[in-house]
């Protein structure tokens, strides 16, 4: 019999589909002969002697010398400009100009590092990117909001090898935040207890979907998961906004995440996936009734027209049993 | 500079991305050597004489003799059974007994005949299968909503090539479709006005994006669509379930959408593609406020990380361009 399951944070319902259900170790990649790419590529614009190639850099890690890490504006990006924000409505047609910013964090100078083989300590120092970007975007008036995220591979988004991921900033808030801080204060009103919070406690008493803990974070595969190996990591810490992250959970998360990538990387082998990570609206504060986390999602299954008609899910993989294999996934420590 | 939208219907922003835009042509599928299926597979089980592969049959067309159109139950159910809807709520886990219908439309005996390469006589003929069936399930008083799509390749969620549809009848009203109920209420409360009538009267007077017109249909890109050639087909007389469509209606949206995907299979060369019916929750009747309508999406593009984490899109293509170069794509009438 099959199970729909909700998920309290976001509202949404999933089909578990026992039924149609696979074994986790189905989900592995059907591995065409493994992509060989070389340590430096002279066309990659991302690649040590290519700085050129790339619009002015914003930040730069160690701060002197050769980089580690760059930030550096999307040369084709997505929202950009520095106008101030100007709002056009018409009728039904609501539009703004598309002001933003949209960086690219080359993460290592190596063209072929992959980025769950990378050590914690490179994880670590892309983190540190990560919130020192945060930081400073989080000082433009215009912003309202900041996703930053990662594709690896091409189904889950991006034809580029070398090493990165994107920050994009907007000057609206998405829709789905917004909704998503809305259920979350509704649910704080009602219960008195940050909804995140309390989604933790469960998970960690109940045990059955846990992937990773360390001291500062925990990974677990939702109860209403929407797709197999669907992952959250959760701080354990409250605090709404990524920005607030602290140096010691900085090197903590990147312990907690190069585990489950590790994991994910042998047992799946090597999927395509994606890492974003949400944060409430920047001029939201910090308030008692959001918490920050992050998504890693292998892209293992499509979403038809089912998904796309009633925004539900089917899901072919039980979360406890996709939890238990990727847990159960030995790796070189 | 890139611009941003809002659909007024779903609240969702989506950028429209003018400085990595594509042109039209560039959304092509690069065909690898068509593929070449027999009229008749003898190991299909949705070709004529197979039908003891299927579960007990719901509907047929016509009624006696060789059909043309079956209904018979998934074999593989996302949903099903007959016993009554049961919750279990314990504290943060919800869930609930997968009960429900899951229909295959097998849209006719021919093995290999494509969906927008059928008759509009044909294409007719699957849509009175939708409206006889959503009928009988809406009877079953477990069932809060019902989604008839449709997949159209591989990418966009199919394996099995004989031609068929799915109807997939849930216990719950997805998250989703309760919202965007919500919306459309609440715009009516504030305008006294259904939100998709006055949609569709400010996009056929403002014309740049309409792309088949029919006396009952108007088959156009949204404004603020979330992908390339994302389609959406409205019937122009206001009613909220697709229940009610007329039989003239029925011969009228097969003749609009036969015309859309034969300009869409001319145009970007047999893109995959995912057809849904969104209608209103069977019990909510038959409002004033909501409408429904048919979409079409062409997986022309993926949705990665950003998407992911904010629910926000990037098109890659100007709806206005979209909408021209489908429109003067010329088909054989």
């Amino acid at each position: 019999m099959p199970e729909l399951r909700q998920n309290i944070i976001t509202r949404e319902w999933v089909i578990i589909a026992t039924e149609r259900a696979k074994r986790p170790d189905q989900f592995c990649r059907h591995a065409a002969a493994e992509d060989e790419h070389p340590i430096y590529d002279a066309a990659c614009p991302f690649c040590p002697g290519n700085e050129h190639l790339s619009p002015v850099q914003n930040w730069q890690y160690p701060e002197e010398g050769p980089w580690q890490i760059r930030v550096v504006p999307n040369l084709y990006p997505a929202l950009t400009g520095n106008e101030p924000a100007r709002r056009s409505i018409n009728g039904i047609y609501r539009s703004m100009n598309g002001i933003g910013i949209h960086d690219v964090v080359i993460e290592h100078p190596e063209h072929n590092l992959i980025f769950p083989l990378m050590t914690v300590r490179q994880i670590s120092d892309v983190f540190h990117a990560f919130r020192a970007r945060y930081r400073q975007i989080s000082m433009d008036e215009r912003i309202e909001a900041i996703t930053i995220f990662r594709n690896h591979g091409k189904s889950a988004g991006t034809s580029i090898v070398h090493p990165h991921s994107q920050i994009i900033a907007t000057p609206i808030v998405p829709a789905q935040i917004r909704q998503r801080v809305e259920y979350a204060t509704r649910y704080f009103d009602d219960n008195g207890e940050c909804m995140f919070c309390r989604t933790l406690q469960d998970e960690l008493s109940d045990g059955a979907r846990i992937i990773a803990e360390t001291p500062g974070f925990v990974s677990f595969i939702p109860y209403a998961a929407l797709s197999p190996f669907h992952i959250w990591t959760f701080p354990r810490r409250h605090s709404a906004s990524f920005e607030s992250i602290s140096n010691e959970e900085i090197a903590d998360i990147a312990a907690n995440i190069s585990v489950v990538l590790r994991k994910l990387y042998t047992g799946l082998k090597n999927p395509d996936f994606n890492i974003a990570i949400r944060s409430v609206p920047v001029k939201d504060n910090n308030p008692e009734y959001y918490h920050w986390y992050l998504s890693i999602i292998p892209r293992v299954s499509t979403a038809a027209g089912f998904e796309i008609g009633s925004g539900m899910y089917i899901n072919t993989g039980i979360p406890e049993q996709s939890a238990a294999f990727i847990r159960d996934t030995v790796i070189n420590e």
